[in-house]
């Protein structure tokens, strides 16, 4: 069963027309991000519009939302779960938007594949809290994630992050200050705030309409 | 009535060794600050312990407690409202703590009487969240009294603050980013994490058992 259901997969990601081609990490990543190949996105996207960035965008319900509302803005969408981006991939291309590519591939090489200051705004959307004590780096807001994002973002861009999960937004916070980042707009409880323009995911209402606070800041060097 | 009570609150203020006698500010605090007159708290306390400061101390439920738990730890408590300062020096007098002086003065002033660097440890406890819009620059974490802040802490000095109001939590963790200053050990809910060694104050307790969280951040450069 697993077999059919791996090639099932493999023959549906290869109808993803919006998924660039990545190989495997196969060696220590520290190795792989050395060589640089850039990917000249103004060309896959044929336009030089700027690019907003969603690393964890599972099944693509934020980035297929927003990028339908905002056609003058590029989203590149990052995943490192295959079954997932596959589900993301034929949102977006069902929808028929041309403003999205997906990357499958992990937050530590995009170094490798994107060009210094060439983001313009990252989300961070209920990125897995992992526990803190046993996975602390692999927390996407964890300060060795925050030094490659202040490679890739532009001046004075900012990084979006909810989540639902309040120690790993007290753990966020902190880490921002030790990346160099300030914070603004801060919300201890986005839904009661008066935030505007919030694109609510099916995650972030499951846990909202349990009572459950979300959490929302936009930190920017 | 009115001079009666303020000639008895006269009274209890002479009453009080343990308070600094500062003269009003009568000029633009600006041109106060200017000449510097430093006190030696050294020869106050009779000795070099560290320092510690709360601003805004109130009736001195805090600091009384704080001070009698750590004797050799000295208190320099500020408070700028007459009537409750008079009560929190009464208060440290009669438990017979000599490790604490107050200070009866606004936060501007503080550089003109606290040599730069002096201070090891600052105090912001349930600090008046002024409304943002109309009294933003009261707030005592609103970056114009950062600043101040950081002339007069020590190198690596932090600031612990507490309050159980939501907003003016989110803005003070916003305005220490703006003021150059780092965030550790933030609790959203401070009664059910596991910080040890509260001390809680009766306003504290009151919200609490309210069912609202308290919440708490270490700040620091």
């Amino acid at each position: 069963m697993r077999m059919r259901k791996k090639k099932h997969l493999d023959e549906k990601l290869l109808e993803c027309k919006n998924l660039i081609d990545i190989p495997p990490v196969t060696d220590d990543y520290r190795n792989v991000i050395k060589d640089k190949e850039y990917i000249d996105f103004n060309t896959v996207f044929g336009n030089s519009n700027p690019v907003h960035m969603e690393i964890g965008c599972g099944k693509g319900q934020f980035v297929t939302e927003i990028a339908a509302r905002n056609p003058d803005i590029n989203y590149i969408a990052v995943e490192v779960n295959r079954n997932v981006i596959c589900d993301a991939c034929h949102k977006a291309q069902d929808a028929g938007l041309t403003n999205i590519v997906f990357m499958h591939c992990g937050a530590e090489i995009l170094e490798k594949y994107i060009r210094p200051g060439f983001i313009s705004r990252l989300y961070l959307n209920f990125s897995c809290p992992f526990p803190k004590n046993a996975y602390e780096n692999r927390r996407l807001t964890n300060v060795r994630f925050l030094d490659i994002y202040s490679v890739i973002l532009a001046d004075g861009a900012e990084i979006h992050q909810k989540t639902d999960n309040m120690h790993f937004f007290e753990y966020s916070l902190e880490q921002y200050t030790l990346g160099g980042f300030k914070l603004k707009n801060i919300s201890l409880d986005l839904h009661n705030s008066d935030f505007e323009g919030n694109i609510i995911t099916e995650y972030e209402h499951r846990f909202s309409s349990m009572g459950m606070p979300i959490y929302r800041v936009e930190a920017y060097k």
